[in-house]
């Protein structure tokens, strides 16, 4: 009983931070969005893609959450982005005291598109919010389509489904309009995408997308 | 702080009685694995072609943790094996508690080989003992080489590494030399072994050693 108390508690302390970070990229103009999704859907991978495309139209900087290891945040700096690292030690989401903290190390003013990678994990960053304006989840193929529907908690709170590794579909029994059904089923209100970091299938779509999202915040 | 003290706690009373499920596992002689890995590494796919190989030579009983839905469950109990489902409504790991009630819907009496399947989740089970005789992990190759390293907790406290879907490893960058390398830089004890459910590569190697280690223990 006094668990589920000061859960309670450090959740409530969670959304006022929260806020305070929302407000603070109101402020400034920027555009946040939370990367979540199981280890290895390819979180990573699609900010590599999206860099590529998007880091001479929109100023970006990137957090990197993860559990050890500050591999993502290199993979991310080669594309000449500010990237700040957060390493959790054991922990198995981010939390919004730790963005505030990161910010600390980035230049809001000089700054269009903050995009927050997520520990890997499709159970508890579903609870935490950062103060980002949408919480985007990763699905790749390859884990079955059933997953929506067993993790119902991060499809429902997450405003964007982006559906990965769709090249791999003909070598898998994973069927990627039940995947989008079950996801719809959970939230109807999901705006979905299908990519490949491979073939780089999907990605202008993804990226169009979010650049105007990211203009129309820059610009309000 | 407070979070920090009752956290311990809470593992603490885990441990406790993590323990007495371990000593009723050995009065009634049953193996206990417990299997754990990111969403849709497998698991479920595993333990179906373990039941078909197995299930006439060993008598198997399954325990299945997920956040919701019973689909694993159903799934498992087309092999015509006993099958408790623990639905943790948003928990994000199973906890020793949780398979003592779970047990009391099972005959451990004309059981040799008990599978217990956690959440999802490749960062909060690694914590919890739930009583079990060896944590399996589970990687998939599509999840990438890396995720040991980013993990470790998970692949430190296991003893076995099941490396699935190697079928799709012409189709991936991803190396399973590398993947191999770093889980035994993390845990250089861990037997492992490759397999794929859907061509059935590497099924018999793991199920001969289930079934030696199932052996082993109930005759002692």
């Amino acid at each position: 009983m006094s668990v589920i108390t000061i859960e309670r508690k450090v959740l409530e302390k969670n959304d006022e931070i929260a806020r305070e970070n929302r407000a603070l990229f109101a402020d400034h103009g920027v555009y946040v969005i939370n990367m979540v999704s199981s280890p290895g859907a390819g979180k990573t991978s699609i900010l590599e893609r999206t860099l590529e495309r998007l880091r001479t139209t929109l100023r970006i900087a990137v957090i990197e959450g993860d559990v050890q290891t500050d591999l993502d945040a290199r993979r991310v700096a080669k594309y000449n982005v500010p990237a700040v690292q957060i390493v959790t030690r054991g922990g198995c989401h981010l939390e919004a005291n730790l963005i505030r903290d990161a910010i600390g190390n980035l230049d809001l003013k000089a700054c269009d598109l903050l995009v927050i990678e997520n520990v890997g994990n499709l159970v508890c960053p579903s609870n935490y919010d950062l103060g980002e304006a949408v919480k985007v989840v990763v699905a790749s193929t390859t884990e079955g389509d059933d997953k929506p529907l067993k993790y119902p908690s991060m499809f429902r709170n997450a405003s964007v489904l982006i559906i990965n590794k769709i090249d791999l579909l003909p070598y898998l029994q994973s069927n990627v309009a039940v995947l989008r059904e079950n996801a719809l089923k959970i939230n109807p209100s999901l705006t979905v995408f299908e990519t490949s970091c491979t073939t780089g299938a999907g990605m202008d779509a993804w990226c169009s997308w979010l650049t105007e999202n990211a203009r129309q915040k820059t610009a309000s």
